[in-house]
């Protein structure tokens, strides 16, 4: 059988995550000094955990509907009302905020057309819009890593669906401020594009209030997510707001791929929305600090606004080699390059202990004055 | 915004379920005789509930490995390779078999290609393969619902890439014999396709042991379920066995789109694979002969070797004039037409407690009456 032959061109675009071989290599060694990682260090908290599990001695096991348990579903669309008064935005529960992204992309793209994200961008989405048969428009944010809606309106065509970005981002920490968000809605509505705003790090914001582009207007589906939020990444819970006839198209898909969001997640779901996750913010808050105080005398870098990763530059420019040499002394880093077409910086994830977080500013000061 | 021209045409291609509609009629009526319900009518055996449970209180809240996690996936190939010895057959855990289906949709299928299916089908491969810009090729099994593989030899052509089916099928029950079976490899390992076996009611079989094309060659996919099995199709676990390379493909693109099966549900598959579910495969055949002699006499069925459903001839010829009036008397089925070209036929399920069984025997025969 000629395996290759059958297989479909649409698979040959997606690059297998650049990620997971460093988690590989991760593995095969004692003691690292891991920054590489895209999820939280903390556990579940107990109420949260406790609900999962009465939902499953209840009973709650089997198919739920495909646009979420109602309760849950109510009380995010009561949210969605308080937080955007007079839209007629609608919700759907997902598998994770993957499940919300990738349904999204399916709903919109066909092949030839074209989705616009930044560079840099999170490692899913050339995939999806590969996935989709469609074509990545690629809009710089070096080095500020701050949007310019006008570049933006440059790089719409006939063709472009969507835009889609992460705010704030992820490998970048960096987030939309107000302007930036006002003239992305303002230049998507006036060339009739969609926004995808991948809001998966919203709870790990520093800055006071993070901006939604979804405050300045309609068009815009928000991907929201609870495994990063509540430290429940393995458990697949996500949902998504936005256009009535997007959210309904959305549903159809999600019936016959996901299915639905696993059943006693969504009721645990209930529980985490009135759980007070402030504690965790202000600790990774800290460890921002931290971590940009540590660095920021030896390294270029932009102070994030929020999630947890810090996207310094390299003092040589050469992110894979730099990369190479810190996983040589223990310490994992991901170079530039898995989110980006340069491969000049590199991500380091503050989500760890302090004592971690310590050792890796240790290594970085070394591999700094190596460099100059 | 004029979001009809946003939505991607591979989008509208896939209809919503026509099952969803019954089951939104379902919930306006009171006491129905439910016999319309795709899942098991008994809940998680506790040791599995436990398992699951136990996961969420260790911690296990994380991602895991996109493959599933090792402990798993080694119990399952051990599996795969008692029962195909001397095949190099690879395992990757998935989110329920639709999880599986659809991936190895996505790896195989670009727009134009072929897939050959049954008709009568199970509702999502028409879907799935809309979802690729695939082509649809049914190959006809009507009156006894058995496989002919020179029927589909015939239908191959240079673009076919696999033919998808299940075994025992939804809706009617019937499960290859080892001569269609062997039939069915030959001619796909001769014209070079992949042949994807959804076996997800594999564990309800009621005739001796079930067949699996990947028994006659290894240019077969398996798909294999826990939803049915053990009652959590809330849970979202499946797996699929196959080439190498397919699974290679399969678990690139689960890393981007599912990411991984639910953390705490994976555990608990180690204990759901150690549970004897014997005595529930006992009640279902039972319920089967229940039906099976409850109806003969006055419809034209073609006795089921698994699954929990019936696919019996409508006396009149018209599925849906037929249950619009079975629903009037509160007796919910679905329409042939969901799983098939024709509208000839209705699937019943026997997944619900006797008294309901026996009811819907009940109002089936008063409609059998009427219809001479």
């Amino acid at each position: 059988m000629d395996y290759e032959r059958l297989l479909a061109e649409r698979s040959r675009r997606v690059e297998a995550s650049g990620i997971r071989s460093i988690f590989e290599l991760a593995k095969s060694l004692a003691d690292p000094i891991d920054l590489s990682i895209g999820q939280p260090d903390f556990d579940v908290p107990e109420p949260i955990k406790t609900a999962a599990q009465d939902a499953i001695a209840a009973g709650r096991n089997g198919y739920t509907l495909t646009q979420g348990i109602p309760e849950l579903r109510d009380r995010l669309l009561a949210q969605v009302r308080r937080r955007f008064p007079g839209q007629q935005r609608e919700v759907l529960v997902t598998s994770g905020t993957s499940g919300g992204l990738f349904l999204a992309m399916l709903a919109l793209v066909d092949p030839g057309d074209e989705v616009i994200t930044t560079d840099p961008y999170f490692v899913a989405y050339p995939n999806h819009v590969a996935l989709t048969g469609g074509r990545l428009v690629l809009v710089d944010t070096y080095p500020d890593f701050r949007l310019d809606p006008e570049k933006v309106a440059a790089a719409i065509t006939a063709r472009t669906k969507a835009v889609v970005l992460s705010t704030p981002a992820n490998p970048t920490g960096v987030a939309l401020d107000a302007e930036a968000a006002r003239g992305l809605v303002e230049v998507t509505q006036r060339r009739g594009v969609i926004v995808i705003s991948d809001e998966i790090y919203r709870d790990f914001f520093y800055e006071g209030k993070a901006v939604s582009p979804a405050q300045y207007g309609d068009n815009v589906l928000v991907i929201e997510g609870f495994g990063k939020t509540y430290g429940m990444t393995g458990w697949r819970l996500g949902w998504a707001h936005g256009p009535a006839r997007l959210i309904q198209e959305m549903a159809k898909l999600q019936q016959f791929t996901y299915v639905c969001a696993p059943s006693m997640v969504q009721w645990a779901g209930l529980t985490a929305l009135d759980t007070d996750m402030s504690a965790i913010r202000e600790a990774y808050r800290r460890k921002r600090d931290l971590m940009v105080e540590g660095l920021r005398d030896c390294y270029e870098l932009v102070v994030p606004h929020g999630a947890f990763y810090l996207f310094p530059k390299v003092p040589g420019g050469d992110a894979t080699a730099f990369v190479t040499e810190a996983i040589r002394q223990k310490l994992l880093l991901i170079p530039g390059k898995v989110f980006s077409r340069r491969d000049t910086h590199f991500r380091l994830s503050y989500a760890a202990p302090d004592e971690v977080l310590l050792r890796g500013i240790e290594v970085l000061r070394r591999l700094a004055d190596r460099g100059r």
